[in-house]
């Protein structure tokens, strides 16, 4: 199934020019940020967003700045014909790919802080990452002007802290927070599986293992975090002696630990398969 | 002269939705922030607006988040009757005046912060303000979408700052930039001057005074910015013992301090005639 290719834009101003006719005409513009090295996960977005939408925007860009010094920014996959391939057969209209000295280049000194909401979870272990996608993704924003933009709950940090983010600086727009997708076995989506030998691939699964025994658990009755947490730890521990980021259930608003369960609840985990940082979670609603 | 009363808004909602119709049909809308206290310098700001803009909007919002702890958010001046006849004469269309707990009824928690330029003079001696002012400019900047927004030279690190802001994020807009407007004697105008005895109003004229006097020795062929900071401290403190925040010379860009002044510089001084701190500046072009 071929899809006609999209238009690839380089340049922040190419972009403006490219949106404008949409904008004035009322178009229905959606905007989907990646990083590429798109998956199955990305296309769920991307489909989404076509069915939504006048014209779909996606932006392939590893983002510097949400990168810690020791993380993996260089080795990140990179593949944009293959991401340019992929958006067309999702009927992506535009790909806009931009390069660092483009999105950074003019001697940045502005980053947007989300306070209470980054303060766990991976915000703890990566400090600085929030910052980075926050202001990444203002300026795609403001640069793409989306009317909707689609996001993984993969990422639920993510998508927490951009909402609260839309919200507070009143960014006139909706973000679509699109479910997890996960291979034949359950592992969620990532760009970053590819980094996993055969072994660690079977290992990785652990962490969706994990956080279905803390959920099955919860529908049992139990509703007391701390067991919660120490049944899920013990699955990834039963699996291997991989480090565990965090691995608990939270409230799925704040984020925050909560010790009698109720209300939705996030049963959130990072864990590390050698050297890939593996992210995963699991809504559950508590009656 | 009498002039049409503006409409006066008062959520973000209805802001949004009147501005709608201008830019669906492409008409250029202008955003004149203030805090209210509305003065002839202000009036230079919506003249020049009404005559380069389709419709435009004054916001009339005393901050919170730009004040610290112990500065006159509570005493500043609030008189927004006699704002909507100023903003009639000068042909505004709409005023927003928005409660706070429209503005952080959310329980915000995103601020947006930059980084060097904020670092001294009044960032310095006002811990958080400018990340106070940046946040709210981009939450209205995002109400209002305005295609132009203006502000005043007086505050010419504001300006600094949120030129750097609106560049770094890609705010798809573009600051006007009005030079300060002066009572007859020369003192900038302020709505913190109506703080001032008649007395203490004399004397204000000396920061006014020390700035031109560190004009005059620089045209003079001085270049050596310990030399002219200390002409005008002398100035200063010849009129009184007032407590001088910072009064210094600069790069007009980047707001640091130089040895031997070159390219554009910036005169900036900040001092506290009794309780009432106040601010001018001077661009003197070294050659």
């Amino acid at each position: 199934m071929p899809g006609k290719q999209p238009v690839l834009i380089r340049t922040i101003a190419e972009m403006r020019q490219a949106m404008k006719p949409y904008k004035a005409n009322g178009s229905r513009v959606g905007l989907v940020p990646t990083m590429g090295a798109l998956h199955a996960g990305h296309a769920s977005l991307l489909k989404r967003a076509r069915s939504e939408c006048n014209v779909v925007v996606a932006s392939v860009y590893v983002n510097p700045t949400q990168f810690g010094p020791n993380e993996d920014f260089n080795k990140y996959p990179r593949q944009l014909p293959l991401d340019l391939d992929r958006c067309g057969r999702e009927g992506v209209d535009y790909v806009f790919a931009p390069a660092d000295a483009e999105m950074y280049g003019g001697g940045t000194q502005t980053l947007i802080h989300v306070a209470k909401l980054t303060e766990r979870l991976c915000g703890t272990f990566r400090p600085g990452h929030f910052d980075g996608v926050c202001t990444v993704v203002a300026k795609l924003f403001n640069i793409v002007q989306p009317d909707l933009t689609y996001f993984g709950q993969k990422d639920a940090q993510q998508v927490t802290v951009l909402k609260r983010m839309v919200a507070d600086l009143n960014v006139p727009l909706q973000i679509v927070v699109c479910p997890t997708i996960r291979e034949g076995d359950g592992l969620a989506m990532s760009s970053r599986n590819a980094f996993l030998s055969v072994e660690q691939r079977k290992q990785a699964l652990c962490l969706y293992n994990a956080l279905q025994a803390g959920r099955n658990v919860i529908v049992q009755g139990i509703k007391t975090s701390s067991r919660i947490n120490a049944i899920m730890r013990d699955v990834v521990l039963a699996a291997g002696p991989f480090a565990t980021d965090y691995l608990e259930a939270v409230d799925a608003q704040t984020l925050q630990p909560m010790e009698e369960l109720a209300g939705t609840v996030l049963l959130a985990g990072a864990i590390r398969i050698g050297a890939t940082r593996l992210i995963d979670n699991l809504l559950v609603d508590v009656t």
